[in-house]
């Protein structure tokens, strides 16, 4: 089992009021760099801080970071359009940071983007493959996925309150940019990424694609983000099994059904409760409280952590343990 | 505990008659991106080839990758210069390829890669360090860097038959294409690096110095390119204990006496014996013939499954496993 973590950025995360992914629209662009580090060494390196939201909610990354403490998992992390340096080790599928998706087009490489992922998947030599990502702004280019295909289902925020009428307008702008109807999109992927995505969901998409071509079980972590790579790979023709593994500040966001869209799109769905109510850690809170929710795999790693039969409370020890160490440390 | 692999290329490489380190030298400038996907995944993905001498001995990265089969050691791989694409994650410390040692700069960037290296080095979250390398020609430049410091020792040899005479004449094209005497660099490793090097060797004494910096204990694992990089850091006022991790075959090779120079040089030296006498098999009979002896960290991960108590036994029967998959597999 390897999770894989497609980082990367995109003009789109720029928009004013969408992201909660760092503390400031300057911190925000190093996010992605930082959760791949965070993730691969329990530490920032290269990154000049630990991603937290605008009130302080610290990065899944690190909640993830914890998990995988305990668990041991092996970490591949794809430069799916970095724009700030990491000291992650990347593999390069020949992404470029993504444009605004209110461009006509604000991927245009992502065919080439797709087919190296798809190669990169087909050949790794794990049985199951664990996806998750890192992208500001992902919630919004998510949406634009889902629009372009015609899909119906609504998308989560790192926002305690949605943006959900600003996302909708972001979006409506690039498909008039786009020259794309609602729907146009359907049954094209590639389209609907280089028109209206991103670098991050295009790499998952070939992952995934390459993944299952080699007979690799496929769990999709992360919420609604990762119900837009299930469309497009339903889109693509893809039908073979596929987990969504979620958390349930997702699973509960009552602006979106994630399991009305998971039974339309015929996934298993798999929500893992860390049990953080009732903490009032820093760290953990703010989830319960709707920030954040999910992202890096979390929800995947609480899959991981239970059927590992790893306690929760472990879990939220070495959450606890590990704030410490990035607050304190060096 | 991390091994940190700097895998790199250089023009050096293609000099006939120094380096066993790939069938051929079209197939060569790919060693050290296959070499860390083995040692990665264990398996090549972008890499057209697992790397085999001449003869067909196959890498030391299959030997490494074996043993971490059996003891699952963390692995960082640093891009110090690769030629062609990897699928291995990597993290770019500013190097490219290095060119010929007979030229007057073959690193222009040393000073650069150095620094950089350092700064990772330094910011690793662990307490020890094993430093390997995977660069073709690399005991061709390490005897360039110890004649540009001044020191006598001598180098080993991936061929079975060390070609002692070519790669001190090479040596002495570089050191006169460099303007530099013997000796001259004494004190002054950026000078031998960016005249007599190779981005490996700078990166791997970067990421050491850096590592002695944030108190990590530091393995250098390898033969005579390793003592190469204990003179530089020598040389470079690092005086903290620094155990070299090798192979029987480079310990008892006739043409260097790696003894001597590790007392010399006031290192620790750890020799451990894989047990391939006797064995006919593909992947091991070679070694005891004196081909490829050492490379990749194979010392250090043999020291590293002596003290993790895993037996040769075991270690020999992965060796063989793992032959068989690569050779059969997809």
């Amino acid at each position: 089992m390897r999770f894989v973590l497609a980082a990367g950025n995109t003009a789109t995360a720029a928009i004013d009021g969408i992201s909660a992914a760092g503390e400031d629209p300057t911190l925000r662009s190093h996010t992605p760099a930082a959760d791949a580090e965070l993730v691969t060494f329990g530490r920032t390196i290269r990154s000049p801080a630990v991603p937290v939201s605008p009130t302080g909610c610290p990065t899944p990354a690190l909640l993830t970071r914890a998990i995988r403490d305990l668990v041991g998992f092996n970490l591949l992390v794809v430069d799916a359009g970095l724009s700030e340096p990491t000291a992650a080790p990347t593999i390069d599928v020949g992404a470029a940071p993504g444009g605004d998706v209110r461009e006509a087009e604000p991927v245009p490489a992502a065919a080439d983007v797709v087919e190296s992922a798809r190669a990169l998947g087909e050949r790794l030599p794990d049985d199951e493959l664990v996806l998750c990502e890192s992208v500001p702004g992902g919630t919004t280019t998510a949406l634009g996925l889902l629009r372009a295909l015609g899909e119906p289902f609504g998308v989560s925020s790192s926002l305690p309150t949605n943006p959900v009428d600003r996302k909708s307008a972001v979006v409506g702008a690039g498909l008039a940019a786009s020259g794309l109807a609602e729907g146009e999109a359907a049954g094209a992927p590639t389209i609907a990424f280089r028109r209206m995505g991103d670098p991050v969901h295009a790499a998952l998409f070939g992952l995934a694609r390459g993944g299952v071509e080699a007979g690799a079980r496929l769990t999709l972590a992360g919420g609604t983000q990762m119900l837009a790579v299930a469309a497009l790979l339903r889109h693509g023709g893809v039908d073979a099994p596929l987990t969504i593994a979620t958390t349930p500040f997702v699973a509960e966001d009552p602006t979106v059904d994630v399991e009305a869209a998971a039974d339309a799109l015929g996934l298993d769905l798999v929500v893992t409760d860390p049990g953080f109510d009732g903490t009032d850690h820093p760290a953990m809170a703010p989830y319960v409280a709707g920030e954040a929710k999910e992202g890096v795999g979390f929800g995947g790693a609480l899959a991981v952590a239970e059927r590992s039969d790893v306690p929760m409370a472990a879990v939220r020890d070495r959450i606890a343990a590990i704030y410490e160490e990035v607050h304190d440390g060096p």
